[in-house]
């Protein structure tokens, strides 16, 4: 299929078309990752916005169950749901915090709704740009809102930040009056605290579990982008489907007095700047994988090894080399 | 000067030539780089080997005071020292754990010996990159040891690790038989612990720690390039010079061990290898600071920051613009 063809389907909104789009920027191949690069900057002029939510939480707070209720709650309002993960581990394990669907099986069948793993087998800053393209696909195609979802294993959550407009952080209730251990840099990232699993035999746990937060939340510094009172914590239930119409209605109230302060577009803008130098420099990088410059790279690096050459004149010579063939070829060692 | 005549300079083991030489590595500025890089190819057929001592201590363990005795012990043998520092706190606070010259005040003064402070205002991998090059430097020159000391801020020890030959940990006296809170990773990188301070009251404790340490020295995984009994923990003491000579046969021993077993000569290929592609990587991404590429990158980012540009296509046109102009200059924004 054409690129533009491609983009003219993601545009109206073709699952199929979408899910293929997504498997196209995921790819690592070079005249893949060309196709894909013309893909989002065809579609970069739609001006279609999604919110983009991105959500932590380690494993046993029920974040599945969470993202499920949400999202039927959210295609219950009439808007279009699409989740993406993040998820560093699964590059380790093979596995994928999303990799088996039957985890929200009711949303997965939402014809509102379109679930994909994380991409696997590559490092976090990998998984990162792909997340963020897909989110952008996401949005060509027209979706209300994207969930972006992370274990917080390492950076992720750092990175899940630079990728979304809101950030969630989703707790148990707490067996004490401790926090969990939650990281400060956590804390400070969160826009909304949602203490899950409020019901049965945990709902007074999590009353407390919440206002605990709520007062560690009150003793951060202040954050520009925030009108009063906010960040909030508040109690969910995804069992018994309670709080999620209010935490949509905050997320919303935070949103649009984001939107009316300029923090929204800023900090879109921000990360759009962040991304591109995050780009080039990979891109860079990218050029010592081509076949013809790992080559060349190998036999500069023997050479060194041997100690015909200092280091730094065998990578004058790989940079040399590099430009000359203009593409990330390789230049024969003079 | 003609780099061929800094060349011959250092070669013939001038210390004001080293030190212009050192001077020049440690420069940023391009044309510099350029010089540096020409004279260290000329000085890499030197073919002349220091025994390069990475030395990692938490401040108040006395690693000034033991620098300067183990410095005067192996000039005092006929041998020429330099002493190199790592210190990536110093890039920020402005100061030099090296900085001043009197915390080794004899050996400052001593003909044999070369003292040089951490370079400054720069992140650690330019540190790094610097200080190994000095390193290289020194070697040229004639020196026996080279000795390269850091305080073990952040990732600082693995840097110095893969600069050196053989890793010292310098500690104190422990008071009760706790572990002083060394790091695992730390301990598996250390060749030889030195518990200094091993004189007066505290010899005692000294002994206690050195005995706790080397207990723990043998339960960590044995390493392919240790002979029998290492590593190993010993006592000295700078101030009643004991333990010195002790010290230094131990690392004769290792060395000649690891001489004769080609581990060697591996570790260091192995290091010129790491060195060579943290060299090539540092370059590609150099050809950004250039004054026309940064101006190119800015124009792009706001074209990305105002949504006109998706930043996978704005990284494709900084790419495009690098190319065309071969030396990281600006291409117009087509």
């Amino acid at each position: 299929m054409e690129i533009s063809e491609l983009a003219k389907r993601v545009l109206s909104g073709e699952r199929r078309a979408l899910a293929r789009a997504i498997t196209l920027v995921e790819s690592g191949r070079a005249d893949h990752r060309e196709q894909a690069a013309a893909l989002l900057d065809q579609l970069n002029v739609s001006g279609r916005q999604a919110m983009r939510i991105g959500l932590s939480g380690t494993p046993g707070v029920g974040k599945s169950t969470f993202i499920e209720a949400f999202g039927l709650y959210l295609t219950g309002q009439g808007k279009r749901v699409a989740v993406l993960a993040v998820d560093p581990s699964s590059a380790r394990t093979g596995g994928s915090i999303l990799g088996d669907k039957t985890r929200m099986e009711r949303l997965s069948r939402d014809p509102q709704a379109f679930i994909r793993p994380s991409p696997s087998q590559t490092h976090l800053g990998g998984i990162a740009r792909r997340t963020r393209e897909a989110v952008a696909l996401c949005e060509a195609a027209g979706f209300d809102a994207v969930l972006i979802e992370t274990v917080g294993v390492g950076q992720s959550e750092t990175v899940v930040a630079e990728i979304s407009d809101l950030f969630l952080l989703l707790l148990a209730p707490a067996g004490g009056d401790e926090l969990q251990g939650v990281k400060r840099g956590i804390m400070e990232m969160a826009d909304l605290i949602l203490v899950n699993k409020a019901d049965g035999d945990l709902k007074a746990a999590a009353a407390r579990t919440r206002s605990d937060y709520a007062g560690a939340l009150r003793l951060l510094r202040k954050r520009p982008q925030d009108p009063e009172g906010f960040p909030k914590a508040l109690m969910v239930s995804a069992i018994e489907k309670s709080g999620l119409q209010a935490a949509w209605e905050e997320m919303m109230a935070l949103a649009d007095w984001r939107k009316d302060n300029k923090f929204w577009e800023t900090r879109r803008a921000e990360q759009a700047r962040y991304w591109f130098a995050e780009d080039v420099r990979n891109a860079l990088l990218a050029q010592l994988e081509a076949p013809a410059a790992r080559r060349h790279m190998q036999d500069l690096a023997e050479a060194v090894a041997r100690g015909e050459l200092a280091p730094s004149a065998g990578a004058q010579k790989m940079l040399d080399g590099l430009r000359e063939t203009g593409a990330g070829g390789a230049a024969p060692i003079a």
